[in-house]
């Protein structure tokens, strides 16, 4: 049982199946297009999961992960990050969607907009773009209530060189809140602002602009998709600590964890060290705004049940918890990571359980 | 020029060539063996510069550094994190041990001092062990004033099972210093307790137990080394903004950084968004013990001369940064990584830049 070395990155196989089941259900039930990010996990498996097993449209935040889906099979494929505008990656955007159905790539400024035009102008090629809006987040993304925003749209929506495919936000700023109250509210500012700007651009004359949507806080707790025409969840596939800690899920429907060893218990000092450090979890502060002293993850027994113990320090391959209790050397724990996508980054394999033993092994993608 | 995509982890060779035969240099005008750590670059070529080109014995953070360096041809291998007494890892480092000349490996309590000789009882082998011992840091080790550490010390001396080696402390709580003459104290602390636990154990019939100490901070700031036998920092061969800051290195003695792309730029709320993110950085906070504000890494121009600019925040593959001017997208800029230990971590692949061309790729290990 669980015959692996530590630190493992575990995966429970029918956990992510049910997230993957009901957030698509979801969508399927609010009549809304189903654009899943595979962004948590870069794994073609994972991804089929999203689509109840099959291929399906999906949001990528590298083209690394855009040409790696590709490969298998996936032909309609939104990279949900500002391209920049360096000759090397919109040569690669370019090459990719001449193999695929659809390769979107986002832009938010005029200065993306003409070099996408010069390119198109040189090579004959037409490119597939969503204008990004800044919900709230303020990371990227045009402001939906600016003049300025709407004559980009309409320059977007008018270029030869481009198919204007809609509006695209985030609202990563729903990983900031604390409660379910704060994300329901972070999830109307999400999608209320993308129909505020369509309604913009319909007095303009650009009608039905198609409004694209997607965080994991505010796509878990809304009841239906509502105002919006595609929604692009990804942390949903694993969740994590951070998730259940703001309210987007149960820590039960957390799928992953980090399976670790005791290689030093200091009763004395009131501390354990594992196997697992700032390598195997990443250094995600987690909810840290929700309880400062979070630590670095939610350290469990082997059957995923909370310890009273905090992780107060991640060194490269050591990881202190603050335990009180003695603890074995040679003692297995799990650790729910704080950010499963960045957890998840660390390893070249996951390790896939189903009913408590690893029945396979899938590989994430990497790079950029 | 730097004709490669974003981001990516440049490497100046030169400036690593240079911090490895300055501490080099030290170690050998100290009469002190040298015996470096690599997990910080994890590459056998930086492991070859860090002997001035040959082999020579290093230290390493995990079984698969130790592994892959031995296949590069080094044979005296320090494991310094205390072994997981687990079946698995013990079995690999035997294993190991019995393809080189010397495999080292860490312990700090009796159970596992009692579980390697269980298997040596079994397999027939000899392990050589160091005893950890803890020099103010409290992550692992013994403590060293505590009689229990002396029995421990003694009762691997006499194991038939093992060879004993001789202590091992890591200064880490160097980190945490905010000036050199904090580090400086660090650096006696760190020696000093390893002296007076030798003279415990020499009280006691053991004599002459060799001493190897180790950290970037204090093996940077003292001008020769005393009171030791083994040095084996790791991080200098790159340093980093946080050495820069607590005062181990110059800001031009750090070798690394990530090239990163201008992908969006937002003037009117003074921030810039590049395309190196959590997953190109790490989320690893830095010097923030002496600055709170520091932010994720030192924003420099191509030329590495810092610019005025904080990275405020990190997701996965975007990087947020304060701007009071406004930078055109498509703008190349680095960035001078918090901690090189886990920024290199995130890369397959370095480009090792000389004279301002890449000049070659080297791959570093990878997992546990």
């Amino acid at each position: 049982m669980l015959d692996v070395s530590t630190p493992s990155f575990l995966v429970d196989r029918a956990i992510v199946v049910r997230n993957c089941e009901g957030m698509r259900a979801k969508a399927r039930a609010s009549g809304v297009a189903f654009r899943p990010h595979v962004k948590t996990h870069k794994t073609v498996e994972i991804g089929r999961l999203q689509h109840g097993g099959t291929l399906g449209p999906i949001t990528v935040s590298t083209l690394a992960e855009a040409e790696y889906f590709a490969r298998d099979g996936f032909r309609d494929i939104t990279y949900a990050v500002p391209i920049a505008t360096t000759r090397d990656k919109i040569e690669r955007a370019a090459t990719l969607a001449s193999r695929i159905d659809r390769l979107s790539v986002l832009i938010d400024s005029e200065p993306a907009l003409r070099a996408l035009e010069a390119y198109s102008a040189s090579h004959g090629v037409t490119f597939d773009v969503f204008l990004k809006v800044d919900c709230g987040y303020h990371r990227a993304g045009v402001d939906p209530e600016s003049p300025d925003s709407v004559r980009l749209a309409l320059a977007i929506a008018r270029s030869e060189a481009l198919r204007f495919q809609g509006l695209l936000t985030h609202a990563g700023h729903s990983y900031h809140a604390r409660d379910v109250e704060e994300i329901r509210r972070v999830a109307a500012e999400e999608v209320g602002s993308l129909t505020r700007f369509r309604a913009l651009l319909a007095s303009e004359g650009l009608e039905d602009a198609l409004r694209s949507i997607g965080s994991t806080p505010t796509t878990s707790v809304v009841e239906r998709f509502d105002e919006c025409d595609e929604v692009r969840p990804g942390n949903y596939v694993f969740f994590d600590a951070m998730q259940a800690t703001i309210g987007s899920c149960a820590l039960s429907d957390v799928a992953v964890s980090v399976l670790t060893t005791v290689v030093g218990s200091y009763p004395e000092r009131g501390a354990i060290i594992v196997d697992a450090g700032a390598l195997a979890l990443s250094k995600d502060a987690g909810p840290d705004h929700v309880d400062p002293q979070f630590g670095y993850g939610v350290v469990c027994d082997l059957d995923l049940q909370p310890l009273p113990m905090r992780i107060v320090a991640l060194s490269q391959e050591h990881g202190k918890i603050a335990a009180q209790t003695h603890v074995p050397v040679g003692t297995r724990l799990r650790i729910i990571p704080n950010h499963s996508c960045l957890t998840a980054a660390m390893y070249d394999v996951f390790q896939i359980v189903d009913r408590g033993r690893v029945m396979d092994r899938w590989k994430p993608v990497r790079g950029w």
